[in-house]
């Protein structure tokens, strides 16, 4: 009687029926954004409310699928809102766009001028910043010891802005920001500059970077280059050294081809997994209420990695 | 490490890692109305989407739960568009209401003047009625050779009248319609003479009620008394013959006071439950495309109300 592909979910119903019928008390939340649609993101946070016991549903609102336009993020979130979600995370293009629809947005969220998480709380909808806590915590676990005197991050967007954030108030002496967008590296620049001092942070020409990345200790990439869809390297490997630490914040693929290059080298690297997974640590927790199990969803990650990434892929 | 109720849901995710992460392309569905926290609709249309092997979301939203009124629903059917759900079961008090924000309905849906189920379909809302057929095909199972020359319809609301087209059009003789509202019951009236002729409908007051069903063949139960939280009867059961049939709307509890009247004295009788399995299968068919298997969901009604209702209940 049964179609093809349902004996894991019959599995599931003769296991877990009070599970599935316990559908009244669900959270819900969403992600909105482009390109959504191969998110780990579901899959991390649902897997650690099944963990946890919590009824919770993560849904994908994909620009694209719905027809809708970045600027349309404003009547997503009220449409989540209406419909009594949780909250949201929000991805590009609509970190900063969403600003402006949201009643208020954290400390952190306000200095990097994005959010990547929205709570609705009593009808009010309250943005976050959770990127920053995502790779600073990652970045901690990964090179406890990692001298920062002299950090080059590159691009000059919202992760970019984010990481700068989250290194200047844990260490970093001075920062370095470059961007093809030479403006929006000045404005980032400029911002930091105001905030932690005018000696802590400065921009320098994409033309300028190798002779940063010289001086540096170590170096971020904060941009899409190397994700999929988007192949290639932020900057000449060449460039690299052994003592230069490099940090990604892309996690698909987990070693993109500057991780790759750079441990060849053997360089100390911190892969873009760990800000994945930490970013939604505290989106969790700021959804529910419910502090997660950190390392659980870190094995999730490298589950879900291995599920999607044979080792053999290139 | 893992918390208090967690072993189930481990197992799921060891046993279905594919099946929860396979979100994206996932068909979301929900139902609006009040008090539905403890409908079994959510589940009945998840476990059978299971069973099919399909990714698929049943939310609530409770208007209580949601601080809205019911001529909110518009706007909740807007967001539910906005943010591409497949489509939305509509129950009181907001089946009437939502018609008015659809932008096209069935022809039996516009008969009934009332919508049950919303399909989004390339940006339109359109409303059907399910009641109908959820009635129709429930009756026809259960007492297929029912002698139908003269049948009473007590409740001339949304269910009420949906059951009436369903009796007309089915085989019923002529309909005899009651409401504590003359009003309604005369508008319901009407409204059938108009459609199917002007011998085949009539209504009658509430005192005449003893000595309608003294010359019908069968009855229906359309209110909601008998329900959880509307504890009672509908008439006098001592009006009850033992070749009157009866039928009721009801499902929870699935043998209503009227029931067990009219079982005690040997009429024939249709539960409730065939009519919630119905109009939810013509739903999930209408939302999903695919057609599902009745003769399952019958089984997950009966699984359900035997979870929630231990026999010894009153």
């Amino acid at each position: 009687m049964a179609k093809g592909g349902g004996s894991c979910a019959a599995a599931v119903a003769a296991a877990c029926g009070r599970f599935v019928v316990s559908t009244a008390g669900r959270i819900v939340v969403g992600l909105i954004g482009s390109d959504i649609e191969a998110s780990f993101s579901p899959a991390l946070h649902e897997r650690e409310a099944q963990m946890q016991g919590l009824p919770y549903v993560y849904l994908t609102f994909d620009l694209g699928r719905l027809g809708a336009a970045p600027e349309d993020v404003g009547q997503l979130v009220d449409s989540a809102r209406r419909l009594g979600f949780a909250g949201l995370n929000i991805t590009h293009p609509c970190k900063q766009l969403v600003v402006r629809h949201l009643d208020r947005v954290s400390g952190r969220a306000s200095l990097v001028g994005a959010v990547n998480t929205v709570v609705f709380e009593e009808g009010q909808a309250v943005g976050h910043n959770t990127d920053w806590y995502g790779f600073e915590e990652s970045f901690v676990r990964a090179l406890p010891d990692a001298v920062m005197d002299e950090v080059v991050v590159v691009g000059a967007g919202g992760a970019g802005t984010a990481v700068a954030h989250a290194l200047l108030t844990r260490a970093a002496g001075t920062l370095r920001v470059v961007d093809i967008d030479m403006a929006r590296a000045e404005g980032l620049a400029r911002a930091l500059q105001a905030h932690y001092g005018s000696g802590r942070a400065s921009f320098v020409a994409p033309s300028e970077l190798a002779r940063s990345l010289a001086g540096a200790s170590g170096v971020v990439n904060a941009t899409p280059v190397g994700m999929v869809g988007h192949p290639g390297v932020p900057f000449d490997p060449a460039w690299l050294r052994p003592d230069l630490w490099v940090a990604e914040v892309i996690y698909r693929p987990l070693e993109t081809q500057l991780l790759r290059s750079a441990r060849r080298l053997g360089c100390a690297t911190v892969d873009g997994g760990g800000m994945a997974v930490f970013q939604a640590v505290e989106a969790f927790e700021l959804f529910t209420g419910i502090r997660p199990d950190a390392e659980r969803m870190l094995k999730h990650l490298d589950a879900l990695i291995a599920e999607h990434e044979p080792a053999s892929a290139v």
